[in-house]
């Protein structure tokens, strides 16, 4: 249980989330597999990638609009328009925002994307959510439980790596640096089972127990912060590499069962 | 338009096709993220890959045991039970049958695998369908058109590879040789955008104009031959790597348009 929230608190938080999700989900759908020939239409120069970031801004200001209006002392963290720190933040809270994790996916047509909302108490994510609208999959994970639309989810035992399912979203030009690529590459030779390019849809899998590791590099804060409550309400563990809090994101190993976890933090710094 | 088949035998088989799906849905869906406990119950000694195996052969037994009430001449090519020839069979007709396509991402909990379905003529396939039952989405090709559950889909205008989004299932694993990966990676270092890691729905994003080409080897007959139709009455073409006919597998190229996919496959050569 966290220790600044009560289950009242983490309750209306939780709530409120389910609201923000809508709100975003309104405003990413629209544009999500729209030909661009709608989409462009009457706008003269632009690149394929403009209707989605205008959906990626358009969702984070809605957000952001939402939450000052109901906690206008709070802090926004998000990754389309910055930081907005309140000097006069009495609680402490801060809202952390990836209006869509996996734009590529999205582009591509692929529905694995996500909208991504923690609710950080100064210490760090004690609320999270993971919200596929076109799935219409909802994850939340809070001090009172991890859920996929309402219903509780679990990550699964699985204390050995040569049992394990590994994922990453791109073996090949995703990982910061080689060395990154190479310790992966050690782990994924082990691995049971290897499928990549899931972006945040593989945390959730692990989640809710249908894969055991994912494990990544080059993340940002809003990237993980979101997942972090997801999967530790749901049994799991999220660190760094080397074994430190993953709040600011950076290498990130994420799994189901901590003896896995451990075994493979060693075969990374190995 | 088929010189075999009129347009009123195709709507025949497009209407039969949705009863295969259905009938493969019925099973399918019950063991897509079964909690192993549940599925194992009972049982002493299996793999955890099991309850897909039971899977994928329940659906190909459902759907070949329709296909012979309906059909009992016709020949049967299919993943998990081979291939039934008959003598007698008049008409030349043959169905190609992958119950589960992506059985790793089956596995993993990731809504992309798909049931597959060819009606091929003896010639080449005619008709295709690829059922996507979690996400409700069945695509259909045929002389008469390609279609997303009802609706007509389309390739996208893409003729250069600096503007497309390539895909293919893995990068690392699953080429047939290290040249045929090597192959790939040149043609990847050419692209707009890769995302990796999709099955049979990358071919559906090809042919509904959210990606632009697929590159993959190793495949079999029923890997590819149900997708085809799709493709290709979406405007799309599927070839393989040398041109020639992609009906058997092996190496295979799907573009959405005609001048990138000679653009390529001359790369894939070079």
């Amino acid at each position: 249980m966290s220790d600044t929230l009560n289950p009242d608190e983490i309750k209306e938080y939780v709530d409120f989330l389910h609201i923000l999700g809508d709100a975003a989900a309104e405003i990413t759908l629209k544009s999500f597999r729209a030909p661009l020939d709608v989409v462009n239409k009457g706008r003269k120069l632009q690149s394929d990638f403009d209707p989605v970031t205008r959906a990626d801004r358009d969702a984070e200001a809605a957000i952001r609009r939402l939450i000052l209006d109901k906690y206008p002392a709070h802090n926004l963290i998000g990754e389309e328009h910055g930081q907005a720190i309140n000097p006069d933040n009495q609680d402490g809270m801060n809202w952390i925002i990836d209006p869509i994790d996996g734009t590529r996916a999205f582009i591509a047509g692929i529905p694995l994307w996500g909208t991504l909302i923690a609710v950080n108490d100064g210490k760090g994510p004690v609320i999270g959510m993971m919200d596929q609208p076109y799935l219409k999959e909802r994850y939340i994970g809070s001090p009172l439980g991890s859920s996929l639309n309402g219903s509780p989810i679990h990550c699964r035992p699985c204390p050995d790596i040569s049992q394990a399912t590994l994922s990453t979203t791109d073996p090949v030009q995703l990982f910061a640096t080689m060395d990154d690529r190479r310790a992966f590459e050690k782990v994924a030779a082990m691995a049971n089972m290897v499928r990549n390019g899931y972006d945040c849809y593989a945390y959730m899998m692990v989640a809710s127990g249908h894969m055991d590791v994912v494990i990544e590099s080059g993340l940002e804060s809003y990237d993980i912060q979101p997942l972090i409550p997801i999967i530790e309400n749901a049994g799991g563990i999220v660190t760094c590499w080397d074994g430190g809090s993953p709040n600011q994101g950076g290498q990130i190993v994420a799994s189901g069962d901590r003896a896995l976890h451990a075994q493979v933090l060693d075969i990374l710094n190995s």
